[in-house]
């Protein structure tokens, strides 16, 4: 058989092919989105899935929107209105997947901020869709520049990560949120918020979901990844229940439901008394790191690499002078520290601007000061 | 936001959408494909389920392809050739879909007894395949009517229940086996072999796989929701590597991979020194209920219905003298019985035997001689 014509195109995500190379032994990797393991609230589970054995009614089939306490708890958590309503995914990645099999015909523009979430370009791709790229500031996408693509009149969704995007750690201002929502408004736009680290802000107070401003023209993608743990997969999109049905209709085609028992647990997770407790925790953690990573760089690196700082999420985005990004990351890894070029995050034809993500939530701090002298050798081997 | 066009002419699971009323109360509901809720493997799965508090490793991010030891598993007991392998999906429903789109591009050709599997209909549909459909007999496909769609060269691939077929029950002879693999060699098309009832026998000797006679023409996909549990969303694909690749890359986009901690309790399940009793029991118990609802029927059913007999699966194919099951169906209900209209297994347009779908996995003895009488009133109302 031959590959299909869609996923000819598509390059499989260097991320996770490079998650083999960075679990070698004595390799420091910066390179995934990993949440830290030894973190994971094991114990406030431990409960819930000791239960499952004597709960066999988890195990049977359910319903394609998820199951129904979780479902509940949604609603109220999210004080969803009466219109709105949710589906729950095998992790936000199915979310996307499904909006994008939902929504798109092939040729149909999306609006996506440079440097993007490379799963987002991958669904969209496969999706056949007209990727329209507009330049990311530091307190959120170009407005004039979005403006400009929602004019043409073409536009069907703005994909958008408004809380620590992925990979700049950006986090959109109040002014430009109520911006875009009235963009989104004002041109028929859908946006799909994609906010899988927004709950991991350890600075500052957090913005309004930028759909608030705008809640009949959006979808909410939400991930338990980060808070949770990644391995249950599990995510969940909230908007209208006109725009949550055929989501269902594609899942029902996709895996029928995500899994019923990690669903359970999930929801004795997320309504357990000490999980707020557990997220502050883990703010701090990261916090620690990130303040770790940040100090580490200022002293150590070469003259033209520069960071912005970030109030959250996973990743400090780093700006080098001119140079092959992807032999950096070779140069990294042959010296036992894992990163990912900001090349991969880019599609074919597009500027790249030259820079490395850096993840600061997966390694221990003295790991993040042996990465960082590490990461400088190859910097200034690779500068020359 | 538009439907895309892909999901426009996709009906949604008439069986899903009745399952909520199916189990509204007093309903006793042979509609869905729902295995023994009391027999799952609960003590069997017991110690694996208290261990996942423990073991925080699985609850990370997990390769794509499944988790390591569960692949290795399968590696040994598929006794898969080196350039074969497997990967893991979120239900074998999942395996299809990715199949579809991997391999098909709109207007390619999938052909399919009829007939044929809700869910299959709804993926090929979804992929906006040409779908062509061959009959069905007592022993498998016409395969008169197979030869003459893969002469015409422009047949991808034939997707096939061989093993119980739902919703027919039928189980191909050897001589039908051996004849579909030479021609899918012959006609260098590849055999999509979907058995997720197969351990489920329980009368006569297994069949060798189809696929066995053309092991690098054929993808396998196995479901461990009738022997293990369907709640905790797993089955796998198998094939030559050449051509799991593919999946593994539209599987990243899909949902990154498949519950982690599910995955390793099922590898503990299908490792357990019990399971092959498990097994057993399971379709001693089936087998039981296969027989009572036969009973049932030959001693009540009016002249004109008639159903062949099953050797293992879920499912009787009760035939009817012209009638339009969709109504006959709505009266079954109203006499608090569900069962599946025949109608909904064809798609449009195709010649549609009047019959019914009856499971006999899901309810007890007893309730299965209850749903009889009723469905034989509501048999008698309709034919009037």
């Amino acid at each position: 058989m031959k590959i299909a014509q869609s996923l000819q195109q598509i390059q499989p995500s260097y991320i996770r092919e490079i998650l083999a190379d960075a679990q070698a032994e004595g390799v420091i990797s910066l390179a995934g989105g990993l949440p830290d393991g030894e973190s994971f609230p094991m114990a406030l589970m431990a409960q819930s899935l000791n239960n499952l054995a004597i709960r066999p009614e988890l195990f049977q089939y359910g319903h394609t929107a998820g199951y129904g306490p979780l479902l509940d708890y949604f609603k109220q958590t999210y004080q969803q209105a009466d219109n709105h309503s949710s589906v729950v995914c095998t992790g936000s990645q199915q979310g996307l997947d499904l909006i994008a099999r939902a929504f798109l015909n092939p040729g149909d523009t999306v609006v996506m901020e440079a440097p993007s979430y490379l799963g987002a370009l991958q669904v969209f791709g496969l999706a056949q869709a007209n990727i329209e790229s507009i330049e990311q500031r530091f307190d959120g996408p170009d407005l004039t520049q979005l403006e400009a693509k929602f004019a043409t009149g073409n536009v069907v969704m703005f994909y958008a990560v408004p809380d620590f995007h992925n990979p700049t750690g950006v986090c959109w201002s109040l002014a430009v949120r109520q911006k875009v929502a009235q963009l989104c408004i004002q041109y028929g736009v859908t946006l799909i918020e994609d906010v899988p680290y927004r709950e991991l802000r350890f600075n500052g107070n957090a913005q309004p979901l930028v759909s608030s401003f705008c809640k009949d023209n959006a979808l909410v993608l939400r991930s338990f990844s980060k808070i949770a743990t990644p391995g249950i997969r599990l995510g969940v999109v909230t908007g209208k229940t006109e725009w949550i049905n055929p989501l269902i209709k594609v899942k029902q085609s996709s895996d029928l439901h995500s899994s019923v028992p990690m669903q359970a647990v999930l929801l004795d997770l997320l309504s357990h008394g000490q999980f707020n407790e557990h997220l502050e925790t883990l703010r701090a953690l990261y916090h620690t790191r990130y303040l770790t990573l940040a100090e580490q760089l200022n002293q150590k690196l070469p003259a033209g690499c520069k960071f912005n700082h970030v109030d959250g999420g996973m990743f400090i985005w780093l700006s080098l002078p001119a140079c092959d990004t992807y032999k950096l990351a070779k140069a990294a890894i042959d010296n036992n520290v894992a990163v990912v070029p900001s090349a991969v995050f880019y599609r074919q034809g597009e500027t790249i601007y030259p820079a490395v993500r850096l993840n600061f939530t997966n390694a221990a701090e003295a790991e993040l000061e042996t990465a960082v002298d590490r990461l400088v050798t190859a910097i200034n081997k690779t500068l020359g």
